[in-house]
């Protein structure tokens, strides 16, 4: 053996050594994690479900997991994005809606009297939902959100709303993926809001965001064929829609399932569900310094059921001020 | 440079060679094709949308493929596999129904009056297809399907039905993931009849098949937690339902779709749609030796409107008999 070979050789074992080497043992994959309850039992469930050894190994085409997005990736404080859009939607289409005037939710979105979630009624909420979406393509609608997105901050934050993600949740979405997950946004937000921004905010694509959506028209008109959105609600994806969207477009139970509010609950026991080893967890906004301490308080992002469920569901509840090193 | 150094360089050479030479040189990609205008079509299809030169690449996020199940993948002849299948399971539950024998369409089906598709009124199939599957989970009805697939026969073959594949179409699948496609199956049939066999038979996983499907009722019983499906069909996959659940599903147009029937037109189109650069194809059973020979005159596989809009389209009519070397 030459000492070309020898070197060879060394060449060789250390790429293999490298390309054998647990991620973790090489840098922390959840730097903005604070070491704790929380990121040990991600981890490790990570490491179980991995490792060919252990009884609770799983295959990489069973690693499902699912994450609610408002307030669970991105702030939904002082209210969810969507909505915001949805309110200026109205006011840019007032002009040529002028039988809105003294039509309510309408007149009240126009004269300012009304501009937060939690002023509407439900039925109220969908009334808006629709005249904001009929009529308009997936793409349309996306390139609406795109435009809005882009000139848009969340007020308390000051930066857009695209900046407002969690760092750590972006970490951990990226740590799934690595070990081989496919990560899915289960959302009660609109399906084509969410895809117009989860490839470029998430690395999430279309195919893996399910929310609301709407009945839609297929449309022919000459060579050219497309889909319009009608004013009728196909589904609103939250709480016990979520399983029921999860088993029609994934149609596997996923293995770990992330949210912070009462609306992700069965999304949460449909993962943890009976004996299986999975992974359910619910963030808590509970840091009013560096982001905001609303849970269980308000509207949006109620979690007082989801809390009193967690012990005996076995979730783990994420404290956003004692387990995030970074939030943003 | 001593002797082994150069022995490494031209090892490295060749391996960088072989890891950079386009796959069609290393051997057929589709050896079950013949030669002729659709196996060439394909071929430069892919080889356009792969290559980063071409006004027509697409970015690899963007290669979205989608199937036709029943004639397009597999056998459809004498009669729909499902169909063969709801019928048996209607002989199986028989015992426990006695109002069967006494109510249409259940009583010809126990007395072998009628037993095959094209018997039965568009609303008693739906009958047929909610009685087989009602109550059931996801689960329970895989498990009744793959026993049933295990143990039943294509009866013009003689072969299982998981073996009445065309060889063509698998290579076409393979071919497309090999060059970054998502391959997705957008069938008539019920979503979770597909997805019994899809991962083992197609190497589909079950997100990436899209079809029939029930209304489904969230089940909560102690800490477990499931989904059945009601007596509700929420939606028959065909026809303009296809580029509906295309869009809700996958929130991406495909740049490649594939049928055999006329139920495939709209999702031919929606692909096809406008001046994108797209491929339709249409397989024509027309092999009376190697398959069967029945395209446009059966209502399974009906296919007369597709033949007359292919031309104006721009879709590649595939004939079984000329263009398949193989069949299975």
């Amino acid at each position: 053996m030459n000492i070309s070979m020898k070197i060879n050789g060394y060449l060789v074992l250390f790429v293999l050594a490298i390309a054998f080497m647990p991620s973790a043992v090489l840098a922390d994959p959840l730097p903005s994690w604070n070491d704790g309850q929380a990121k040990n039992a991600i981890l490790s469930f990570v490491a179980n479900i991995t490792n060919t050894n252990s009884p609770n190994y799983v295959e990489p085409s069973g690693r499902i997991a699912t994450f609610d997005n408002d307030g669970t990736l991105w702030c939904e404080y002082p209210d969810y994005v969507q909505s915001l859009f949805m309110l200026d939607r109205i006011r840019d289409m007032a002009p040529a809606h002028s039988e809105w005037n003294d039509t309510e939710p309408f007149s009240s979105i126009i004269s300012g009297k009304r501009s937060a979630t939690e002023s509407f009624s439900t039925k109220e909420a969908m009334q808006i939902y629709i005249a904001t979406s009929v009529n308009l393509t997936a793409d349309e609608y996306m390139g609406l959100a795109r435009d809005w997105l882009s000139s848009s901050n969340n007020s308390e934050m000051g930066l857009p709303h695209a900046k407002c993600v969690y760092k750590p949740m972006l970490e951990l979405l990226s740590y799934l993926r690595e070990n081989g997950f496919k990560t899915y946004i289960v959302t009660g937000g609109d399906e084509d809001f969410v895809r117009s921004f989860s490839s470029e905010v998430y690395a999430i694509p279309p195919e893996q965001v399910i929310g609301s959506a709407f009945k839609l028209q297929y449309v022919e008109n000459n060579s050219s064929c497309y889909l319009v959105k009608l004013p009728e609600i196909l589904v609103v994806d939250d709480g016990q829609e979520k399983p029921k969207e999860i088993e029609q477009n994934i149609g596997l139970r996923p293995i770990l399932a992330y949210g912070n509010s009462d609306g992700d609950i069965s999304m949460l026991k449909f993962a943890t569900s009976g004996d299986r080893y999975s992974l359910g967890l619910l963030s808590r906004h509970d840091d009013p310094v560096r982001e905001f301490a609303y849970n269980n308080t308000t509207a949006v992002g109620k979690l007082d059921k989801g809390l009193a469920l967690a012990g005996q569901w076995g979730w783990q509840v994420v404290s956003m001020k004692d387990d995030w090193r970074e939030i943003f």
